[in-house]
């Protein structure tokens, strides 16, 4: 395997990192995955942990987005302005030691609001740049913080993050609600229930209260409360999406949160279409091309 | 002061507590306010605790409101249904131990939503018991969980808990806002900006990444991040409320809090009315007289 390494692509996030031997013409190789997320690693850590990445794929060049490029991460290296196309992410990539390249991410400075990414850009345009979604087009990333991004030919034109995944955590660990929400979360009655609440609510910390007061007066199950609340949250994210009738979504990863995004999007009046493939690596693999 | 005090009426809360030493025409004769809230109690400790109180007051009933009646508190006092008055509350008083009663909360069990209540039920029928509320009206008690209550004829007839205050504590704590809101919370210039974006959210789990964003991109100083944050919370949660232009809010509580939701109210079209008085010692006062 290590002999068709031609680079090392780098998927490096906040808690977890995936590294892939990338072949000339774009293949992955083998995958290295653990958790040297920016978290765990201090700026001076970073040489070690790229020989470290040498020593198991091969002496050859690194390509890593995501955290790393962070204030957080290693070097910072300063995003690009949407729109922003894979050129623009190539060209502003920032040679943070010899033969390692860190791609900056994509924010809106300008219009009604501001927002940032860091990787995101990377699986997004990836997967347009493999035929595996159109060049514009809608797509949603669920997660701790779930995005939604819209592309206009092949260019990330507007984003928009909802820390949806974050405030579900943040409950569960504190506060009236903490203890109520150790139970798994999957589809069925609780979360469509929460779903239907949830896309209807106008106002999610008072619709997040209903969870207890449901549970204090019997009508919400305590082993029913973690889908629920989970239900209501990503209803009031899917919710206050004003263009789901009009095009599809395009669905990016894999887990079981994007199953239950789908189901919500459907329930919204929405198509969701799940993205095959590993576009991050493909994204990289087409910066990768643009520099070299 | 002891010689003249008839009872003793106590706000036992999550975390605080009030005492009154009552007289028998309603006047508060002295106070005492404390942290001995539920959450450092456990059951066996409150025949002690009501010891200290008359030790302190003289040996006289009591008549206690709020979480002391609830699954966490001392004995559980069921929650009467709304529509509730004074004289419902009256009646479902349960003794807990030879002279000391418990006042139950308010529940919500039918209708499109649960929500539940200790405490504040008797807050606003207390300022209706004085003339310092009309019988028929809106009321508003920020705090932790802010409450929205509505009544009719001097019988609270719907109600909506909104965790404004504890999902600001929550990002504060943990995750990726904690570090950017430990600035004070004041009305000024970031608060107002923070409230206008609030009052138009429709997703506030995506404003509130904004936070982050805007200092990110550097739109948003630091120092400020703290107040707009709050205002986005605050503006979301007055922003839901569709009845704001048919009367006004009367404002329950007198701390810089309802200072900022009486701002809120004022942007967002609404008439605020600050309730003068002690309305939960009045409240209890009511009760005490329905009692005996």
């Amino acid at each position: 395997m290590i002999g068709r390494t031609a680079y090392i692509a780098v998927d490096w996030g906040t808690t977890n990192r995936r590294a892939y031997a990338m072949t000339a013409d774009g293949a992955v190789a083998d995958i290295l995955q653990d958790d040297r997320g920016v978290l765990a690693l201090a700026p001076r850590d970073y040489p070690d942990a790229i020989a470290a990445l040498r020593e198991r794929f091969g002496a050859q060049p690194v390509v890593a987005v995501g955290m790393v490029g962070s204030s957080r991460g290693w070097r910072e290296a300063p995003y690009v302005n949407a729109p922003a196309t894979l050129e623009d992410l190539a060209a502003a990539s920032l040679e943070a030691a010899p033969g390692v390249r860190i791609v900056p991410g994509v924010a809106i400075r300008h219009g009604t609001r501001p927002d940032v990414m860091r990787g995101e850009e990377t699986q997004v345009l990836g997967a347009i740049s493999t035929g595996a979604a159109p060049p514009t087009a809608l797509f949603c990333q669920p997660g701790t913080h779930n995005k939604w991004i819209a592309t206009v030919d092949g260019a990330i034109t507007d984003f928009a993050t909802v820390m949806t995944g974050e405030m579900f955590a943040l409950f569960r660990a504190k506060g009236v609600l903490a203890g109520m929400l150790d139970s798994a979360v999957a589809d069925g009655a609780p979360f469509r229930e929460g779903l239907r609440r949830g896309l209807q609510s106008r106002n999610l910390a008072a619709s997040l209260f209903e969870v207890r007061a449901g549970v204090l007066v019997g009508t919400l199950a305590p082993a029913d409360a973690a889908a629920y609340a989970s239900g209501i949250l990503i209803g009031a994210d899917v919710g206050t999406r004003e263009d789901l009738g009009h095009r599809p979504v395009h669905l990016l990863g894999g887990g079981s949160l994007t199953a239950l995004y789908a189901i919500a999007i459907t329930e919204a009046g929405g198509r969701a279409v799940t993205v095959p493939g590993n576009s991050t690596a493909a994204g990289i693999h087409a910066i990768r091309r643009l520099q070299t």
